[in-house]
């Protein structure tokens, strides 16, 4: 390839689009890349501000690119310039975060706005993806553009990059497009060697300063680059201070650095085989390498999984000149928020460390000040940083966070993003920025993370049992919200524990990234170190868990697996519990209540039912889950699982003699024991909803779900239904089956029995009946959802039955009762054929859950044994049944709703698998012209949310 | 509605349509009504010989109907005159089989061609449409349309139905589109009562002639309408004969039958609670009433599902004037085939009785004679009878099934159908024909049903051990082939005994049409009485099924389940084996061997191959079944599953090693002990297909599948193991799962331990180089085809060890070799994302047994708890597993196929389910365009017979 130039493919995609405008999206490959572009179906390019190259579009004749002939696509053939893979601070602006990276591109705008960022450069998050393009190689055009600008940055600086008179050193940071805090590797002070550090001590006059910062280098490379865990490094300096009798690293001198270096040195010798690399050059090519690598490592993957960014999108690396808060006591670092990010209060937030650097503060090693306490300590530095808070968060229309460093009482600006916030504080500052009048009602509705909400929406403790409650301790209110659960040591443990079901709290000297999997599965986390910025606060209010940080009087023996705190011990598998919002910690188990929306939280729903266009109902198979929809807004039952009411005492025993019936006489009769109990049931539900929709969906589980297995109790059975208990065994062996998720379940029971759907019918009308009576002023209009239907005549089958049964209940009553018959789509079958299906269904509800299993062929209960090698291996990015697989499932989804209102326009579309409630699948089922999504209460506020968000952003 | 009148929906459909049109069909339903039109994609209408009404295209502006906008559909909605729902015999010809059935139009066409045909009407199929409609009623305007038309017959025969004087009397019977024989139900002698039978007798002067009709026409009447069984005036009949001591029928005189008449009609009083109808229009109403109703009764039901017949279909209803082969020894009624119904030879083949009428015959109760004794007897008859066999094959160009009655020497013709014959007579039919000049080539290979090649593909009698064997009796050869079995004496039985997984032979009296699932699932049938047109024999001639009837010798008891012959007794469970081609009768199991292709049958596969345009392989594992689709004709492996050779002695110790390994080195270790077995097997396997290619499918089943589940058996493997028992069984119950058949099983076990595609990947290669450099001038060209892949990259993950391994291979043995990696298409999702997945897919195959459990969401192994619920209730109408389902599944294949070759156009697509080998399948695969189809060893000869008649009927 010639030098300079490049050959291309180029292609476009995203960008807004109008409403009418449906479009498709179409990927090819070419070679090893392989990209998507999307072509509107009018034949337009849809707009993309900020591209670089446009193409032509360009009929496709042949089929030589593996095209079919009747698509065209974008091609740009014609020798191009050599993409651009750094950028100058100067270069970019705010708006090139998908090239630059979040952090990139703010400390380009940060730096256009005149603020004092000490400047530098990014490599793009295109080279990066080039870096994996390329077997995990960086191109020698890459490098060489990298040290082209590292040249222009020294001619900046005034510095020069491996000079021993008048160094530059530079910090390498990783930044993707969507920040990902503590996922990602830091590395300051690059540029520094045995011999740099003797001219830098020379030309700072702080010997002790500059062996500080080469110590610190050492430490971050080996870790970040050369996989040789800090912890090692850790050990000796602990060696050292013990030997010297001191507490604080600030205690050593500049001799006891000096000689901590060569320890460094000879440690990494030791371990490595090799010196520590002296050419700085050298340094910051792997410390670029190390960036990318860390794209990929375990950690980035999980938290990509659990938010859903695309591994194709890659981190940029800022490169950028080193400013020092490690020069003494004139210096410092620290981060703030602009407002309280915990509470959202309007008041600037913040922590600082002097002589300090970087990783100092949110690691939580040394316990920070506030921000206060500068205003005291350098009321200038302070007044300046207040200023530009107020600038920035002018610009940005959000609440800030930003990271600062002092360097001789000269502030400067490490960066700047939009906080990460509690739910609480992000509706708190949505609300408040709207009567600021700095955004509008839309844009506050857009600002507020809809999973964020469920941290407002878990329980809370009990008021009572909290009154009777006595702390035995308090630390910092990091995460808010209350926990309860057993005390675990380790991340490990937490899964374990987790996986069986147990509630968890993660008590830990200080968390690090590789604890994130045990902090998402644990109720509440509780450390001994670290502040309101260390990494367990922050990422727990990412998580919205439960945190209280930095409880110093625990005594803690992780290895041993116990701690103590206010003269207690506490082992593995006691209880403790936590409030986040104050700080407390129990000794005890205290039990929780439900929370509420009201104030600025209820005033944002508010203003998400302004711009909402999709129903929002509730999947609720008691009358206590139904009122706590209700409360959160739900606007019906889109699911009503009837099976969930069959398993109380005297139930049971009926649902029990019903199955081991051997005539249908019998079975009526057993059924005819359940029929006022379910009655009751539905009466109870349609009061809740007060004339709500209500859709109930008949049996649905498999029959041995209902039957004991163990032979002590087939025998109690046996009494009980006055059979032997050979007989008994021999109905409950006749029940098995091989693969029960595809089994004698859904409306093949009905098929079978017909008389099931006769005894349910019977009890939903005439609770409808009842209700209606009751309240002549509600419009009770039964839904009726047939389950696990595949083909039409299995619908026709069962809505036989109903219809006899209902019609004949509605004429007895003299009433004019409407109702309706559905089905479940969810069954591939179902999707595939819904033009028919729509025949005799009135409504379609997407059971995802099982045509996620059934579209993807496995099975729920059986993917935990090999989803892990497909997380690692990033063959799968998210938990197809957590957000809802667009590419395949939402294929079927798509192509029924088509099919279904081909055949019957007005057919009323919903979503009752738990897709139901994630933010990802609502904006998709909005697109699909859903008619609502249905989905737990406690996570109605959330749906209510996205669906707002849905269409606010794609406006009909 | 005006009389005379009808408002009608009016709709096109079927018809030959050209190649390049392809066409879409769209169904609607008004009311109850429901029908299915056809639209070609160019907007002509398909040309449809014979209807009637035809419409006009009218573009539909709205959705009022529930279509969409885009489409067009046909309407009519003018009035137009009444439908025509009879049709004398001369009104109607041969083609109008839809309308009138196939007796029905034969009938037609026999009148046209002027022979001697008693004459009659034919109520149509869509008055049988309409019964079912209107809820089982007979619209009064089709009644009073009968009555004018019998008014009409009654001119035509010169006699009055009901008059004593000069009765008409006549025939009721069923008559299908598709023959069912046996199936449907028949009355004869309809119009007599108390005092016809009276006038009846003066008028014939044959009073016991008289009574005898009438006798019968109680029996049927009672049995067929009122379902009062048959045997119950059997039990009547042999009291009266014991009395008078006689042992035939025809010994009984006129004073016996009076008394008979008398009896009978008294037995049925006393059952029904009313005199038996003597108003012969009330007859006749129930009649054909009954007619309809038995088109829906479960023989009939079974029948259809076997035969892939549409309920849809309805059957017409013949009602003719009676003439009477029991009026004495000058009268007689016979069946006869115009050529050889078991062998093919070309010589008149039939059989018939003196004074007996309709069912005599066929029913088994008398030995009837040969045709030829009625060369003798009546000699002028049989040449006349000779002379219109000729005519009418001439006229059908093919072999003809005929039913006679001569009554007082006069004949006449009842009915002319294209005769049922065996698959070995088919052939050799058509192959005559051929040479014979009647028919071409073409017409000569779509004539013979492919599922019918079965019979003579299944094995014959080993001959060496059919030499030691003594026959202990012999029969008529009524079903040609080998079969040995387990003794059965009832239907119930057979079925128990077959789903246990035993062979059985089914002993009976005689058959009738209530055996018919019994006789299914029989290796053979044996009767004790019946000729070669009895139930029986007509009934597994059509099934393929060897038969040997009317052994007279044996003496059975059917309630003790206990029969002798040649001096033995067996009972139920003792082997015997019988040969359908001689009629013997072995006392003994006698093993049997493979068939081969020869002769005709070689002439005919030859005749396909002309004319076929896809390939047909087969699903074989091992070298033998591979040699045997080779003589069969395969063109290669489709499908061979490894898995099947981890089982013999040494492997299966690897296998289980493998599983019980903790590191990947263990597992690398038990491999390759399998890596040789593997290689070897499949070298053997591309010596047997001399360089055809092999399609090697890669480990699929779950591993639990390999280990065993019993403690002694544990225990033994942890000692083989050198582990300790709760070693083994912990990691025998890791593997337990759920469902099986959506769990860690196909690719998914590669993705997590891909050492085992490794090991795989070299097995075939290596094979593959050996096998090349023994024969440099085959060329092998390996195709690997991974499992069970549901996402593109999981095949680019495991394709990526493959290419690896094999390319380094390759390498190194200095070859040029190409190698195919493709995938199955099991998984809905991959159906629906095969574009993306054809990027890495070289070949599709589908893996329809999967797909179809999938896209319906039920397990093959346990939908045996419902899907009789579903045949019952005709919510299918055959069985899923055995025919493809078009609509659902159907459609995902379609949609994969095109998916597929957008990205990839030549793609090659086969298909190695069962399906592969179903002639319904086949041909849906040809129109979708597949490559070739895959199926068991001996179905090959199946599926190119069905390839081959689906390019001559859809011409490319």
């Amino acid at each position: 390839m010639k030098k300079g130039l490049r050959f291309r493919w180029e292609m476009r995609g995203g960008g807004a689009l109008q409403p009418e405008e449906s479009f498709e999206k179409k990927s090819f490959e070419q070679g090893r890349r392989s990209a998507s572009f999307c072509l509107l179906k009018n034949g337009k390019i849809p707009p993309r501000p900020g591209r670089r190259f446009s193409g032509q579009p360009v009929p496709l004749g042949g089929t030589a690119d593996g095209f079919s002939k009747d698509k065209v696509y974008f091609k740009k053939q014609e020798v191009i310039p050599m993409a651009k893979y750094v950028y100058l601070f100067s270069e970019g602006n705010g708006k090139m975060r998908e090239l630059l990276g979040g952090k990139g591109a703010n400390l380009a705008e940060m730096t256009g706005l005149g603020m004092p960022v000490p400047q530098g450069f990014t490599v793009t998050t295109e080279a990066c993806t080039r870096y994996y393009e390329d077997d995990k190689k960086i191109a020698p055009e890459i490098e060489e553009e990298i040290f082209k600008y590292l040249k222009t940055l020294e001619e900046i600086a005034g510095k020069t990059f491996g000079s021993v008179e008048n160094p530059l050193l530079v910090s390498v940071r990783s930044g993707a497009r969507a920040s990902m805090p503590g996922m990602m590797d830091t590395i300051l002070n690059l540029g520094l060697n045995d011999e740099v550090v003797v001219g830098f001590a020379k030309l700072t006059n702080n010997e002790r300063f500059a062996y500080d910062s080469y110590r610190r280098f050492i430490q971050m490379f080996s870790d970040v680059v050369m996989e040789l865990p800090k912890h090692n490094f850790e050990l000796i300096i602990d060696e050292m201070k013990e030997k010297k009798g001191v507490k604080q690293d600030t205690e050593l001198d500049a001799g006891d650095l000096k000689e901590m270096v060569k320890r460094f040195k000879a440690f990494y010798r030791e371990q490595k085989g090799e010196e520590f690399p002296q050419n700085p050059r050298v340094q910051l090519m792997e410390a670029v390498k190390a960036v990318f690598r860390s794209w990929d490592n375990p950690r980035a993957i999980y938290y990509r999984r659990m938010n859903d960014i695309p591994s194709s999108w890659g981190t940029a690396v800022n490169v950028q000149m080193m400013v020092f808060g490690n020069s003494g006591e004139q210096s410092g670092t620290g981060v703030a928020f602009s407002r309280n990010p915990a509470t959202g209060e309007k008041k600037l937030y913040g922590e600082y460390l002097l002589n300090a650097q970087g990783e100092d503060v949110v690691a939580g090693i040394r316990t920070p000040l506030t921000i206060d306490t500068l205003k005291e300590q350098m009321p200038e530095i302070y007044d300046q940083f207040v200023e530009i808070v107020a600038k920035l968060e002018d610009h940005y229309r959000d609440m800030q966070d930003m990271e600062f460093t002092i360097e001789n009482r000269k502030l400067f600006m490490l960066q700047t993003r939009n906080g990460k916030r509690t739910a609480a504080a992000a509706i708190k500052i949505a609300v408040d920025l709207v009567n600021e009048g700095m955004i509008d009602k839309k844009q506050a509705v857009l600002m507020i993370e809809p999973k964020t909400l469920d941290a407002l929406l878990h329980p809370q403790f009990d008021a009572a049992a909290l009154k009777k409650a006595k702390p035995i301790g308090t630390a910092l209110p990091a995460s808010p919200g209350a926990a309860c659960g057993k005390v675990v040591f380790n991340a490990e443990d937490a899964v374990k524990f987790a996986e069986k079901g147990d509630k968890v709290i993660l008590v830990r000297l200080e968390t690090s990234p590789e604890d994130i999997e045990g902090m998402h599965v644990s109720q509440g986390i509780l450390t001994v170190r670290g502040g309101m910025t260390s990494h367990a606060a922050v990422v727990a209010r990412g998580m919205g868990t439960c945190c209280v940080s930095g409880c110093g009087d625990i005594v803690i023996d992780e290895e041993k697996k116990v701690f103590t705190l206010g003269g207690r011990e506490f082992h593995e598998g006691d209880f403790i519990s936590l409030d986040g919002s104050t700080g407390n910690i129990y000794g005890e188990a205290i039990p929780t209540v439900d929370a509420s929306l009201s104030g600025d939280f209820g005033t944002i729903m508010s203003w998400t039912d302004e711009f909402r266009k999709m129903g929002v109902r509730t999947n609720a198979d008691t009358p206590r889950d139904a009122r706590q929809a209700k409360a959160f807004g739900a606007e019906g039952i889109g699911l009503c699982r009837t099976e969930h009411m069959f398993f109380d005492g005297d139930r049971i025993k009926a649902v029990r003699e019903m199955i081991c019936s051997k005539t249908v006489e019998q079975r009526k009769t057993a059924l005819a024991k359940l029929l006022p109990m379910q009655r009751g049931d539905f009466e109870e539900l349609y009061e809740a909803l007060e004339g709500s929709p209500v859709t109930i969906r008949f049996l649905d589980p498999p029959l041995h779900e209902f039957v004991p297995h163990t032979e002590p109790e087939m025998r109690d059975l046996a009494g009980e239904m006055g059979l032997s208990y050979e007989e008994v065994k021999a109905i409950i062996d006749g029940l098995h089956e091989f693969n029960p998720m595809m089994g004698h379940r859904g409306c093949r029971l009905a098929v079978s029995y017909p008389e099931i759907a006769e005894m349910q019918t019977q009890a939903v009308i005439e609770a409808a009946i009842n209700t209606q009576k009751k309240h002549p002023d509600w419009k009770v209009v039964p839904e009726i959802m047939i389950p696990l239907v595949g083909e039409i005549k299995e619908l026709q089958f069962v809505k036989k039955t109903v219809v006899a049964t209902a019609d004949k209940l509605i004429a007895d009553a003299g009433m004019d009762m409407h109702y309706k018959v559905g089905t479940m789509i969810e069954i591939p079958r179902a999707a595939l054929t819904a033009d028919e299906i729509a025949k005799d269904a009135e409504f379609f509800s997407f059971g995802t859950n099982d045509l996620t299993q059934m579209t993807f062929g496995f099975s729920r209960d059986d993917a935990g044994k090999f989803l892990n090698y497909y997380y690692d291996n990033k063959i799968y990015e998210s938990d197809p049944f957590a957000r809802l697989d667009q590419t395949g499932v939402g294929k079927l989804v798509d192509m029924a709703c088509k099919l279904g209102r081909q055949t019957r326009p007005d057919i009323k579309l919903g979503i009752c698998g738990e897709h139901g409630g994630d933010p990802s699948t609502i904006e998709f089922c909005y697109k699909t012209g859903l008619t609502y999504v249905s989905c737990s209460p406690f996570r109605v506020p959330i749906a209510r949310l996205a669906a707002a968000q849905a269409s606010i952003k794609y406006p009909r």
